[in-house]
């Protein structure tokens, strides 16, 4: 009997990054994912690992699975990492089936599927995001109450946050939600990096279309560090079922054309970089927040990177 | 043109009260149901109306109708109710699907089907319920922070009220919740007074098996004055955006074996009760609970029929 690591959206930037650190342990990981955002490559060099078990499936409807059914029972149900979600926060703004399906009921059929597994120590943890608040003028506190999403994303991983609220009680089971800043690291499959990239590097232009009019300035931490502080709250015991952590560094960040500007130099770019007039990237776009990371400071955990590292990181991963 | 009204399970209970207020009035009623829980039966005698369009249709899913659009659109869309959901409480707690569709997706579906025929002052009203607060020790106000639902239907009628949260808010419409006590009155779909019926004229059976011990004690409103209550807070002007309201009586209500006997009596029915004893009637029963009915006072209704009156009108009714 081994203890079972479950991740859905394993094949994403969070996913396959988790994967890559606890590959090398003892436990059993089962990964799930639909191929919807993330990428088969990421997973590539994992197919032969004995303790990997991977399942392409849609979890926007009800989970039936014999064979997922008998492993989970014939082992111990340790972890679950629910990371399956939308996360393209433009994609889920043209059409709102995209962040209701991905976002939210992948996060409920989920965790009614695994609701006959738990055991009493099981471990749930949830990515959530910035965009749960909103528009702020204040620096964000985990206490903050008039939360004001403007996303579909943002609102749909605000409900799968309240439908853990109560999942958690109901069936007793701890649960840590991880409220994520923009985040960049090996593997993107979406955001300013990713479609700077692209647009870098497509052949056929000699223009760089930005987003907006590259004054939204947010904060960014790097995927590697994330991942850390996850592990470190993850250890500790707490007194509510539930608990909510804003995760990554606490600086204003970065603005959308310096970042635009240091990968242009990086790649040697000559194209013309083009604003637009707008001071938001699309509707729904929150073009400026900072974190008070308060809570998880005082419980040990500081970022060493702040947004300008991280990011010059992930241009140097990238290049 | 004409004013819409919209009404989306008008096959229900509350729904088919509300089409017998409103239907000599000079409004385009557009009612929409797929009898899932409403009776075709209950809309019968308005088949020849010529100001009520009915479309049977499912909710739960990305609602295409072209003719439907076209009517919208001719005319004004004055206000929206969404009556839709499941409504029969255990009915979801056995499976997790029958709220997340009935309750849950016909409300997201039906507000992003809207979205597009949204009109200045159009006004939606949306039937929420106090399975929302859940088990509460004190008389319950609007205000409640702990809300701690512990059935499907209560978290996904919150859930809703949170999806409409935020959609008044970025569409800019007004948006009025209201609360349901346990609500009883002519063509009953289901609860306690319609169990008891069947149980009482079932022919083949010389017993009236009870759920729980008959000590849950709620309180009861008629539909008739629910419904008076709502057209009386529909009309104000709100400062807010959207605004919440328990309606109902403000009594501790009645106890389920007062109500049985009430009914046996009623009925002559010879059969012997037999009680539970579990002091609820299924998991996720709220056994007592009472509102706090100050707002609606303040504002100016007050409910006339207590508990034992609306209970005893029903009764009357269904002999």
């Amino acid at each position: 009997m081994k203890k079972i690591i479950l991740i859905t959206g394993i094949a994403g930037m969070v996913g396959s990054n988790l994967l890559e650190k606890i590959i090398n342990s003892k436990n059993l990981i089962i990964g799930i994912d639909n191929f919807a955002l993330g990428d088969k490559k990421f997973l590539k060099k994992f197919n032969n690992k004995k303790n990997f078990f991977f399942l392409k499936k849609n979890l926007d409807r009800e989970i039936t699975d014999k064979k997922l059914e008998q492993i989970i029972k014939k082992n111990y149900l340790s972890e679950i990492w629910l990371l399956a979600a939308n996360s393209d926060i433009q994609k889920g703004i043209k059409d709102y089936k995209v962040d209701l399906n991905n976002t939210l009921l992948t996060t409920i059929n989920s965790l009614e599927f695994l609701k006959n597994f738990l055991q009493k120590d099981t471990k749930i943890i949830f990515t959530s995001s910035s965009a749960v608040y909103g528009q702020q003028i204040e620096r964000i506190s985990e206490k903050l109450k008039n939360k004001n999403p403007l996303s579909n994303y943002g609102i749909m991983k605000l409900q799968s946050e309240i439908y853990l609220k109560y999942y958690s009680k109901i069936n007793n089971i701890n649960t840590l939600i991880f409220r994520f800043p923009n985040v960049v690291g090996p593997n993107l499959t979406h955001g300013l990096v990713f479609d700077m990239k692209k647009k870098i590097t497509l052949k056929n232009n000699n223009y760089i279309q930005v987003l907006g009019n590259g004054e939204q300035q947010k904060p960014y931490s790097h995927v590697s560090e994330i991942l850390d502080c996850i592990f470190f709250l993850k250890k500790r015991k707490y007194k509510n079922k539930i608990n909510y952590f804003n995760i990554g560094n606490n600086d204003i960040g970065l603005k959308v054309k310096e970042i635009v500007k240091k990968m242009v130099t990086k790649f040697k770019s000559k194209k013309k970089i083009l604003f637009e007039k707008k001071n938001i990237g699309w509707v729904g776009d929150i073009p400026k927040y900072s974190y008070s990371t308060k809570k998880i400071n005082k419980l040990g955990f500081k970022f060493k990177m702040n947004s300008n590292k991280s990011i010059n990181k992930i241009i140097n991963e990238i290049l």
